[in-house]
């Protein structure tokens, strides 16, 4: 081991934290509906199955979209050789114009900005590469994606320094803790080069307004550090308030001065539900970071087979209006499904409107406020519940007891039976003998505004057809798997 | 710009090397037969275009391989959504498979090492942050390819320290030279942490012989220093001498003991002709250097699509022979008819049998033996020629006069006007006033017999039917461009 590198050596992989070990433990007893019904449910993978139909149903007509069909085969030849890391016009153009749309067409993007990365891991690594050096340090608000320590910091050396957000005021980001983060990183002597924000954020499911938007980008004109916004999930809004990208902020007079200071981080795993496609995007308005990030984009670049498929199927806007709104949709209901499904048995959650997860509060279940207790009760919830969810602490979080747990990676019967699972589980630590009735579970919900506040919003739009205490029974729509 | 990390801010990516820069001179004014018939005709590109009418043909065949067919399609959930960084089973499966074929089935591959990389630039990448810290150095035997200091140096802050090979012994690799370059490297304090060597080599086109191989084997073993071999050239290796793969060697019992000193890189860029698929791997017999470049590749898997498409095609083992074979008549023909053409007009090359170019000694053309006269025939050869060729200084080459020329990036037609470019222009230089008549030419194939040592075995060999005279007007195969 001697002959190999520190970085090899040294865990920043952080592969050991909790949050990948429940994926070992569904990994090695995984749930199938037939042939391992007790298995593990996996919980903690946010991924976006609920639209596989649409798509699958746009290859079956579009074969020309693929160099490996008879319609497509004559483009192959340029295709497989092309390795310019500018990437195909084609696909920047379309992803420029796809990410207009998820914003809602009120910002304009130009495809000449648009890097290409290893997905929004890659992504991430390359502007750490780029804004940092060894030592340096990146604010991050927590609780935050676990894998940022992967990304950002195990090769690249930098550090990521954090801005200690609370539930007291609902995770909200504030100028005060910001200034806080930014005052004690300097006191430990550490050069602070940038603040990352998450927005929509994983695990939280919330959205940024665009008080907040403003707040950090003054707080970061006037430090004259980077402002890095990972948007993996901006089109898993699927509620009011609506998302705002910080490329509208871009585009206020007041900041266009600053602009280049600003990056956005994109990708295609989420929003369209492709990770294994590994369609990372960086967006900078930053000349210098655009030239710099292409060069080191040839470390990760999409193959032109897969640029090729989406370039295709993101034009077609036809297509892609239709997948928006459906998804939004149908996310929307499975929110309202598993969340509702929680409260019945006095689960609260963060109030969120977007992402694949929602922010689970169990603090009442813990034996005692401590991340011992978290992490005990977490092994219990897999060991025995037989879910993989994954604990706050794996997420950095400063208060023990929450849990992200995601919905969207499995069919409505999985589903079910997680939630089923969970009833059980709360049932039995509560001393509840079963869920509760319509006149307590109202009463909890009083008890419990903070996660039904969004909620209640939500239910009252009209999009939602079915009653509010339908869920159980609701002919919800079955995602392929 | 002073926001920027140093890696962003110092030009350690070497896009400024004239090997680059004979790039953007093709972009700016590329050839085209009908559009642009003055234009620059890239030879600067080591792309492999011979035998894409095969692939083409498998592919419409085999419409299964895709998941974007009415076929394949209902693969497109599972294939889309895998982003485990172990990589598809089959797909494993089939490259390790492959491996095997090109080296002849003379050695097994084990699939659970194979680990995925972003081509074989974030394959190198990954290598030298396994191995090596900031400031240590690899030995590479000079010329190298120019890609090297960008993917193993540039982010990872290590070093390169050369091995001097010379035109005196064919540029081979000798124990004095390797001992020699670990001295000057231990003079100047830096940790030597590995060898590279890349079999067959670009930008020779030759390969290594087992007495080298097992020489550097040796001067590892006793330094305690790691071995890297690039084989990413191997299945282009098209006239005996063999190809001998550091497997081969590491297969032997007495270095069974050291085996995970050794690293092999490979990709599928340069052998199938696919650059664009990304398709880049690391094949250690180092556990721990396999799990480390396994958490690495995040950073730089290859898409799903494209892995299930290639574990379909190679699994196809009458293709794949088919493939192999053609590919390597189809490489040695374009060879011969270029060397050929070459000493037409008595220009030498080192005798190559593999790769997809040659190494073109031009030293008689230099206005003295130095590197700017180097530079001084490149920007005419760039600028009156109009082919953009890659001066041997761009490959860090100790002795000034020497031409890497790609031949295998083109179709039959414009690698007769590439000939009929380079022998207009020697004659003009030389006062030579037409190409030579069969005599003389007889008389400077003694005189350049470097050049034609190798290329005469290669004529005697049955598989060659064409007269080695009848090479400007036989019926060669009309690649696809």
């Amino acid at each position: 081991m001697v002959l190999l590198s520190k970085i090899a050596t040294n865990d920043g992989h952080g592969e050991n934290s909790s949050f990948f070990d429940g994926w070992k433990a569904y990994d090695s007893d995984p749930y199938h509906p037939t042939k391992n019904s007790h298995g593990v449910i996996q919980m903690g993978l946010a991924e976006n199955q609920l639209c596989f139909d649409l798509i699958q149903e746009w290859v079956e007509n579009n074969p020309k979209a693929s160099i490996c069909t008879p319609q497509g085969s004559n483009g192959f030849n340029d295709i497989a050789i092309y390795q310019d890391y500018h990437g195909l016009p084609e696909f920047r153009n379309s992803v420029a114009r796809f990410m207009e749309k998820v914003r809602g067409n009120k910002v304009k993007f130009n495809p000449d900005r648009i890097v290409m990365s290893g997905g929004a891991t890659g992504a991430h690594e390359t502007l750490a590469f780029c804004l940092a050096d060894p030592g340096e340090a990146f604010l991050v608000p927590t609780p935050y994606y676990p894998g940022y320590d992967r990304d950002l910091r195990w090769r690249t050396g930098i550090q990521l320094f954090p801005v200690v957000c609370e539930s007291s005021n609902e995770f909200k980001i504030t100028r005060e803790t910001l200034e806080d983060a930014y005052e004690k990183a300097q006191e430990a002597n550490i050069k602070v080069k940038g603040l990352i924000l998450n927005n929509p954020s994983n695990p939280l499911g919330t959205v940024l307004d665009k008080t907040t938007l403003r707040d950090a980008m003054s707080f970061i004109c006037e430090k004259n550090i980077h402002l890095i916004c990972d948007e993996i999930y901006s089109a898993t809004v699927f509620d009011e308030p609506g998302f705002i990208s910080i490329a509208e902020i871009a585009e206020e007079s007041s900041v266009s001065k600053h602009r280049d200071l600003i990056h956005i981080v994109y990708s295609l795993s989420k929003d369209l539900g492709f990770p294994g496609f590994r369609v990372g995007i960086i967006y900078s308005y930053n000349d210098a970071v655009v030239n710099c990030a292409r060069k080191m984009s040839s470390f990760g670049l999409v193959s032109t087979q897969t640029q090729h498929l989406i370039a295709s199927m993101l034009s077609d806007d036809i297509f892609v209006e239709k997948f928006l709104d459906e998804s939004a949709k149908r996310l929307a209901e499975r929110h309202r499904v598993f969340t509702r499904g929680l409260a019945k048995v006095g689960i609260k959650s963060l109030g969120g409107n977007a992402g694949l997860f929602c922010w689970m509060d169990l603090k009442r279940l813990l034996k005692e406020p401590t991340f011992e207790a978290e992490m005990e009760l977490w092994h219990l919830i897999i060991d025995e519940v037989k879910l993989n969810v994954s604990p706050g602490a794996s997420f950095r979080c400063s208060e023990p007891g929450w849990f992200r747990v995601c919905f969207a990676n499995m069919d409505d019967e999985t589903m079910r039976i997680a939630l089923q699972r969970i009833h059980k589980f709360v049932i039995q630590k509560t001393g509840l003998d079963q869920p509760m009735t319509r006149k307590q579970y109202k009463r909890s919900e009083l008890e419990i505004s903070l996660s039904f506040r969004r909620l209640d919003e939500f239910i009252m739009t009209p999009r939602m057809l079915s009653s509010p205490h339908s869920h159980m029974t609701s002919p919800l729509v079955r995602a392929r798997t």
